[in-house]
Order: structure tokens, then sequence, then C-alpha cells
């Protein structure tokens, strides 16, 4: 299998389709490009218009939830990928990928939240989605989603 | 207009002036280059040696004070990127964004605020200016500010 | 001295050793090289298997021990830095340090304990270490540790 239908699998697993455009509200761009190197924008566990995890992690939301609205997230980034470079199977390696919770005060399972994302990338990626990353619990996030996570990645030359 | 003199317009029209030098107090660098690659350190509302907006937003700070801090962030970020490349028509683009919002507990309006800095680059930088951006809501921030944000960005070849 | 030595006693300093392999747990990696860029994880300040600061700055933990941390945050980055490329002496600029710390909410000193980290940065690198650098406070990092940083380098070509 190609990191396409891996990524087509992957999203029919979790109830995802993102065949219409992502498109960013304001003056900013849901990815960047500066050569070989793209810089994705934080994405939230959106489908269509609606974000479908929301809340605080280890409060209203459970860890196996907080995880699921991590590999949306991670979705939306490789579909943002995908767009920009025709196919998954362009990008040479994921350099960097930062995960921020929205934690409650005593949620520690920070890794274990990311950990979805990781498992994500590799399923479909397979090495070039093994990456560096940053874990942390932030106090809220934009339309109250439990999770938001970036990626820096490397395309292919 | 230049990117230089819509600069200049819009620090007057929020009232602000970075004529002195700006300075990092510690062993780190407000700006660090690497080729045509330039990294902007955090930046605050801090006009001359006061951070001009504090506290927490949705609490002591409601989003338009709380988008004017986004915008002096920015100014300061220009401000720097300036003196380093000489004029900011040197600028490429703007390749990420990390906004990052000292939030009261229920406070989701994140992209809201990373508006007003996204806006003001487009407005000083035109479509060199529209990036890559991540908004999260921390719990704190560095002299009890209400917006922090830094930035990597492409200089022309 | 060299790098390499001056991590050594800054090390044996801190009471530290990090003689055995520092592994990622999951799907992603301690380090990601793109060329001559490197790319490293979230460090938070382990020693062997124990986090040895926890809780929250500004309540369980003092300025003092969260610099500390910070510290040994630092050295285990640069003892991944050390085992990818050599030599420290390799290192030809740290590009970008981000450091959050798990704040009290009326903790306004993450400017402070990041010093801790830039510090040592610079004692161990010289000018090379010298970097532009974001603090923001957190609400939570994993493990319940109270500081955790991450950093983009540049290798010598």
């Amino acid at each position: 299998m190609t990191p396409d239908t891996r990524f087509t699998h992957a999203a029919a697993a979790l109830g995802c389709s993102f065949d219409g455009e992502i498109k960013a509200g304001g003056n900013y761009l849901p990815l960047r490009r500066d050569g070989h190197t793209l810089y994705v924008s934080g994405q939230v566990p959106r489908i269509a218009n609606t974000v479908v995890v929301t809340g605080r992690v280890g409060r209203q939301v459970d860890l196996h939830q907080a995880q699921r609205a991590a590999k949306i997230c991670t979705l939306r980034a490789l579909a943002l990928l995908q767009r920009e470079l025709g196919s998954l199977s362009q990008v040479q390696q994921v350099l960097r990928m930062t995960v921020y919770t929205q934690s409650d005060e005593g949620f520690t399972q920070l890794s274990e939240v990311a950990d979805g994302a990781s498992d994500l990338l590799h399923e479909v990626l397979g090495e070039a989605g093994r990456h560096a990353r940053t874990s942390v619990g932030v106090y809220q996030l934009p339309k109250n989603a439990s999770v938001e996570l970036d990626l820096i990645v490397a395309a292919q030359p």
C-alpha cells in the first residue's frame, strides 16, 4: 500500500473525509512552503465545520478521546500535505511535531495523548513519519478544542 | 508605499516607536539567522521598558485589547527584522508564527487574538506576510504579558 | 577546554550522567536531522528514569529549583546532540529554544527560569550557544515535570 492509500484507510477508520478544501480563516495560510521545508499551521480536530472533540482532557475528555482528537488533527495535517505535494509519498521526513493538549490541572499524560498523533504518522508514512516531538498541556485552545498540533515537514528534493 | 513606510505608519497608529535598540536581557538573542532563515525570539507587547498590555485575556483584558497587544508584539518583531535586513522589503516570506495568549479558563477566541498579528503582517508585508500559524492559550507569560508571539522568516536570497 | 569537556563538567556539577542511551518511548525520535538542521525533541529534567524536578513553579517549586530543572533539560538536549554529531564542537549555532514552565497562576518569572537553560548553553558552547528564545508558562507538562524545552540547532557544514 502507498502512503496515500494508508491515509484514505486511516481517515475512513476515524470517520473523516477531507475532500473539501481546508481553508484558513484570516490573513494566514494552512501551509507555508520554503523550498523543501513545509510549515503546517496548528490543526484542531475539525471535521467539516465542527470541532468534534472539545473540553479539558482529564475532566470532560478522557485519554482515549484525546488520542482520537490527536489522530484527527494529524489527518488534517496530512490532507494539507497531500494537497500541496500531490502525494504523501513526496514526504521525505516529518521533522518536528508540537502537540498542545487542553489539560486539566492534574492531567500529566500528555505524551500519551501525543502518541495518538505519532502512531498515525507512522502508520501512514512509515519511517518517514518519525519525528522530533514536543508535548505540552495548555490552558485553552481555539474553539475549546481538546488538542491542537502543528508540523514541520521535509519534502523529497 | 514600501513595507518600511507601511511599518512606520502602523507603528505610529499604535503609538509605538522602536528607535532604540531592542535588546535581549540574558545569554540569548532577539534574532538568530541561519542563511536565509531568521528565527525571531518571543516578543511581548513592550514599548520602551513597559509591557503595555498585561493580565489574563477574557478576565482583565478584552479581545480588542488583546488584538492590540498582538499587533504591538508583531511591530517589535518587524523592527528586529528591519534592523537585521536593512529593509523589510528583504523579507521574502513569513514562514511560521506561534501566538501564545494568557487566557482565562473559558476564553476560546485565541484565533481572533492572533488575527490582530496576522492582519498587521499582511498590512505591512502584503502577500509576503502570509504565514503558517499556531494559536494557543497559555497559563502565564513573562512579566504578566497578555500575548507573546514568535516568528520564523525567510529573507530574500 | 572544548565544548565536550565543558559539557562533562557542567553535567558533573549538576550530578547528571547521560552515558546510557536516551530513548524516546513511542513512534517518534529524540532528534531529527534535516541536512545541517537538527530538531531536538522536548526534554524534561529526567536523570535515568526519574523526572527529578516536578510540580508547579511558584507553588511547589521555587525559581532556583526551576532553573536547575532547565539546566538538566539542556544537558539532555546537549547529550543528544553530542551523540548525533560525535562532538559538541560540531554545533555551529543554536537557532531557537522554546522553554515551557509549568507555572502557578501568578508566576511571571518565566524568562528567569529560561535563563538557567540559556546560561548553560552559553557556558558549554560559547557564542555558538546564543539563540532566539521563547519562554511561556503552561498548565501542565508530561510526568508533572516543572520545565520542558526543545531546540533547533545548526551543525557545522
